[in-house]
This record gives C-alpha cells, sequence and structure tokens, in this order.
C-alpha cells in the first residue's frame, strides 16, 4: 500500500476512530487502528467489539492495500508532523509502513491487517433517515438521563422504538424519565431496541455539521448505524425489554408553576453546592404565594436558600427532589419557560418546556424527614 | 464580621490562596481559607505548613474580623454567585457566614479563626527588589531541570545563590543542569538557600501582568518570600548544601555546533514519539557534513529519523541523549539559533543560547548498544 493524502484530514479520522479503541482494549489488534486503501479513498476504522467506527478520506492511492497502527502512535505521530501532505508507504515484506511528510521520516510497525476485525455495514431490517439535527435533539434530550449504574444494564441505554412515522426516544434511571419524539418525513417499519449511551454520547460529538446534512439510521434486531458524509457508526444494541414507561407519566395535577427557565436553572444550580455535598443530594422546593423557595441543608457545611419568582395555578406544595435529577434536565430544556406540574409530596412530577411538544420529563421525589 | 466586596476580586483570591491548600490537609484547619476584614481591605490566607500566600482585597468593611471557611466551599459558592457584589455576615454566636449576593442566600459554618495558622510575614536576613519579568525569566529557565525524584530532596529545589549585584538560579536532576544569572540594581549580602520547586511553579503562574512591577524578595535561612502587588507568597526551604555546579560546566569543546533553534526543537521533539516509548528515553545526534541526523528506535514500534541544517566547527560526532533532556531545554531557548557545544560522545554537553550569556545548560550523553 502507497498512500499521499492531507495531514489534517488524516489527523481528523485517526482521532474519530480513535474514540472506539478501548483503554484496554482485549486483544493487541483491537488497540490498532486499520486502514484500508483503494480507489481514491483511505478508510480508516477504529472497533472494540461494541462500537465501530469508520472515517473516509480522500487520498491519492498509488498501491491499494491496507495497514493496522497502534493507535496511540498512528494519532501521536501524524500530530507531530511538519508537512500539508503526508505519505504512507506500506512495505509487505518488512511489515513496516514508512510515514514521510516534509524532513520527518517515520516507520512504524503494521500489525497483521487481514486479522484486524473491520467494521461491517449490514442490511438490517429497516432504515430511515433523519436531519442531524433533529436527530441530535432527540439523543440530547434523553441520553443525560440513563443510568450509570452497570448492574442495571437496560438502563444503561436509550429505548429506540421506530414507529411508522415516527420514533420514540425515551430513557430512565427508575427515579426520572426523559421521553423525546422524532417525527418522520418517509415512513418505516417498526422495531423496538435499547441503544447504549456510549454511542449516542459519540453520535452527539460527532454531529456538529453547521449545514443539515442527512443522517441514515439503519436497524436491526442486535445492532444500529449510523452513516452521514464520510463517517459509519455502529454499536451493537442491549439485549431485553423497556419497561413500559408511559403509564408512570402523570397526565392530570393539581398544581401547575410557571418558571422562567433561565431564573430557575441558575438557583437550583447554586442550592444544588450545599445539597450535592450529603448523601442523597435533595433539594427541597416550596412552590406558595408569588414564587419557589429552593433550600439545601448539610450539617456539615450549611445551607442556602434562594427565591425563585413563579405564577402557581393551585394548591401550594412543598416537595424536596435528587438535585441531580432537576439539574440535569433544566440544562438540557431550551424554552424560555417551563411549567412544574404537581400533584402530592411523594407522587412523580412533570417539567414541561411551554411550547414543546414532544418531549417529556417525568422525575420521582424525595421522601425527606422534615 | 460584615464585609462587602467584589464577586470577582473575592473569587480570584480564592483561587489563588486555594493553590496553597494540600488535598490531603494535615489538619482541617488546612483545608480552609482564612479571611480577615479590617480598614478597607480583605485579606485571605492559604496554607499547607510548606507554602503560605497571602491576597488582599478591596471590602467594604461593616465590621471588622475573621472567618475560616472551608476552601472547596467556598469557591465553589462565590463562582455560583449571580450578583456583581457579595456580603459575608458572621454570626459569632452561630459560627455561620451569611453570604448573599443577588437573589442567593447561603450559610456556610466557620472553622475556629483563632486556631488557623496564618501565613507570616517575616524579617528575614536580607531582601531584594527586582522586576517581574527578569525573575520570571530566572525561575523559567531553571526550575523544569528540577529532579521529581522524593528520593534526592535537594534536586526537587532550585539553588538560590544571592550575591552583591546578582542571583544566581540552578537547578539539576544529577543529569542535566541549568543556570541562569540575574542582574541586581541594587546591592544586597549573600545568602545560599535551596527553594522548593512548587513555590516557584506557582510564582510562573502568578508573574503575568503585562505592566513590569517590583517584586521584593525576602531571604531568611530557612524561609523565603515573594511580595508584589496584592499579593504574598513565601515557602520554606530546603535544608542541605547544593553542589558545587560550577565544576562539572565544560568551558571548551572540541566540536560546535550552530542550529536554527525552532527546526531543531521540532524535529527532536517528533523523534521523541518513538524514543519516549523506550524504557531509556533515547535520542541519538549524528553531527556531520551540513546537519545532524536525530534518529530513535523502539523495537515494538518502529523508529524515527530527521535531518536538520547545521552549521559545523570542529569534528563529526555521533551522541545520545535522554530525548526529555534535549527537548525540555529547547522548550524553555528563545534565541533565534542555539550553539551545541561538544566534546566526546560520553562526556558532557553544553547548548549556548547564542547572544545570551547569563544563561548555561548542561547535559550528560547516555551510553548505547550501537
Amino acid at each position: 500500500m502507497k498512500i499521499t493524502c492531507a495531514k489534517n484530514e488524516l489527523l481528523n479520522a485517526i482521532r474519530f476512530v480513535a474514540k472506539a479503541i478501548s483503554s484496554k482494549p482485549q486483544t493487541p489488534l483491537l488497540a490498532g487502528i486499520y486502514l484500508k486503501a483503494e480507489g481514491d479513498t483511505a478508510e480508516l476504522h477504529g472497533n472494540n467489539n461494541e462500537i465501530g467506527l469508520i472515517c473516509k478520506i480522500h487520498a491519492e492511492v498509488e498501491r491499494p492495500g491496507e495497514i493496522t497502527l497502534t493507535g496511540r502512535y498512528f494519532q501521536e505521530v501524524i500530530t507531530k508532523l511538519p508537512g500539508e501532505d503526508v505519505t504512507l508507504d506500506y512495505s509487505d515484506a518488512e511489515k513496516i509502513v514508512h510515514i514521510t511528510s516534509g524532513s520527518a521520516d517515520f516507520r512504524l510497525l503494521s500489525m497483521d491487517s487481514r486479522s484486524y476485525p473491520t467494521v461491517k455495514h449490514f442490511e438490517g431490517n429497516l432504515s430511515f433517515t433523519v436531519k442531524d439535527n433533529v436527530l441530535r435533539e432527540a439523543v440530547r434530550k434523553t441520553v443525560f438521563a440513563c443510568a450509570t449504574d452497570p448492574n442495571r444494564p437496560l438502563f444503561t441505554g436509550v429505548s429506540v422504538q421506530v414507529r411508522t412515522d415516527h420514533v420514540i426516544f425515551a430513557a430512565t434511571n427508575s427515579h426520572r424519565l426523559s421521553v423525546n419524539n422524532l417525527h418522520l418525513t418517509d415512513t418505516t417499519k417498526t422495531i423496538n431496541m435499547i441503544v447504549p449511551s456510549r454511542i449516542l454520547q459519540e453520535l452527539l460529538h460527532t454531529l456538529n455539521s453547521e449545514i443539515p446534512i442527512d443522517v441514515k439510521v439503519t436497524c436491526s434486531y442486535n445492532s444500529l448505524s449510523f452513516e452521514f458524509e464520510d463517517v459509519f457508526m455502529t454499536s451493537r444494541l442491549l439485549e431485553g425489554n423497556f419497561p413500559d414507561f408511559d403509564r408512570v407519566i402523570p397526565k392530570e395535577f393539581k398544581t401547575k408553576v410557571h418558571l422562567n427557565t433561565e431564573a430557575f436553572r441558575a438557583a437550583v444550580e447554586r442550592v444544588s453546592l450545599i445539597a450535592r455535598s450529603s448523601e442523597y443530594n435533595i433539594i427541597k422546593l416550596e412552590f406558595g404565594g408569588n414564587g419557589v423557595v429552593i433550600s439545601s441543608t448539610n450539617q456539615e457545611v450549611g445551607n442556602a436558600k434562594e427565591e425563585v419568582a413563579a405564577q402557581i395555578e393551585g394548591d401550594g406544595i412543598v416537595i424536596s427532589f435528587n438535585a441531580a435529577y432537576l439539574g440535569d434536565a433544566l440544562k438540557i430544556m431550551d424554552s424560555k419557560t417551563i411549567t412544574f406540574c404537581l400533584n402530592e409530596p411523594l407522587t412523580a412530577a412533570r417539567i414541561v418546556e411551554d411550547g414543546v411538544e414532544d418531549f417529556v420529563y417525568v422525575v420521582t421525589p424525595v421522601r425527606t424527614a422534615n
């Protein structure tokens, strides 16, 4: 194999596929980045048997072929190259990739590329196309609500239910639930999947184009892939049945509180500073009159209290929450105002982004001594 | 105590003195930041019994007094405050500091301020004044060369020898030596000190004013302090006798090599990528003809080679160094060209910044198999 390509394009591709390289690879080969050159393209692969990433770049291919270089060295060497272009010249006999750029001259040992588990495209039971910004929003508004506890593996993923003209994203850690509805312009068949949060987090980092682009989503019963521009991302799915979350979404409320999102978010964030240090991370909300008093207490540190103006319909109520379950959700809410919908101090509450119909957030209160 | 001050000034002062708070404080009090208010000033102290830091800010003092708050909470709370000003109101009876700013209202427990080991100014055997940029350069050009190995405590500090009209800074890890001479405008007595690198690193971070300022340096046999603007920094000294480094500085050379600093630095940095992975971190320099060939080899990774143009006076020579001992020094050299002064493959070499008389760098080569 011998190719010449733009250093920065190669570097960006390496950085992207390197995200699939585990810090503790199961096999030495999985510490590698695989590169295959043919036509006018170099295709880079990173794989950890859970997530697989491919990135294509333009290359002048003098001799097609494949190489596999340790991700760490490949990235460090390309990062430091002095030239704008870089030539990779692989000697099959020596198993060495000769990397040249400007005055720099590196020779890196290649691993056995024929044994590398390349990332595979797959047919899938169904596929649909969605605009990147729409997909990004659905992921951003749900993936934060996943559990991090690996003992509840189902809840570390996002439930993705594909219906004929929409897709429902839902995530929960059993104390909070975030649901986002995504409308499709084309129609598909139906499928239920649980998608590991990891691939969705990577998708959020990768989907950052300023011009709207199309993302092709392909689903099977054990895998999912996203394909856009020069990128292919795939992940195994989690196995199991996601609980029927729709029945835990409260529909009627005794109290509805209208709040300025930014003022409420900032106050919750400040009061949480004290809550965060206690075991249960509790903040108390006292809704009444023309406002809500947000407070938290920690015996060893002190306490915090702040009042935010609010318009309250219905009964006053005192209710406590895990501070993080409020704060995390307020961070992803973009509407200027929100409505906090409540019933009793020990029943689930719902936060509605005013003017946003496709998003639901439900949070369970905590029982407190006082 | 009750004061009102600008939030950002208070925050900057907290961040500064917090640098003296150890991550594992010897006593709970040393996790605290002490604040004393009197006149129109609030003075903040951080202390870990090695390093002590004071920062003064302007404050409207309604009631003078002192408080001691856990550094972590003090910083987090002040960071998040919504207002431009902040009021700290201490209730002696409750031992609680009431912090208010805009709508925010925090009450933090104060520790026992009377027991706090405040940072003390001291008389000293001698003191001198130096411009910040001059002091900064002397520190920057030596402190990097200290040992990090705590088993050789003397070498973790910088030798500072104050003479009547100059100060000699010197640091070594026994494989490399960096010396910088600083000229004084006033005259002083003489003293030899070994200053822990930690306080000098903090000084580098702190001395960043754009307008030249005066720094007052006060020295005693066990302590050193730097005083400028609203800041006071002090440190204990290391005990012992620093070796006579002057005799290891080679004065005559068989080979002198003139190099472009930036070209040589960049090439050394690249070739070091391969060297870094091997146990000894060795790069080889082959001086001859019109250049130097820099190379490194690692059995498991591959090799790197790069040629840089050089003007060589005297014999050609092949010599190997620890890559870091070259790279670290090249990073702090600012002259456009340098002269690499050499004798034999196994005797110490010297790198001279062309046109810079007050700086000396000596590096010992390593013996290699080939």
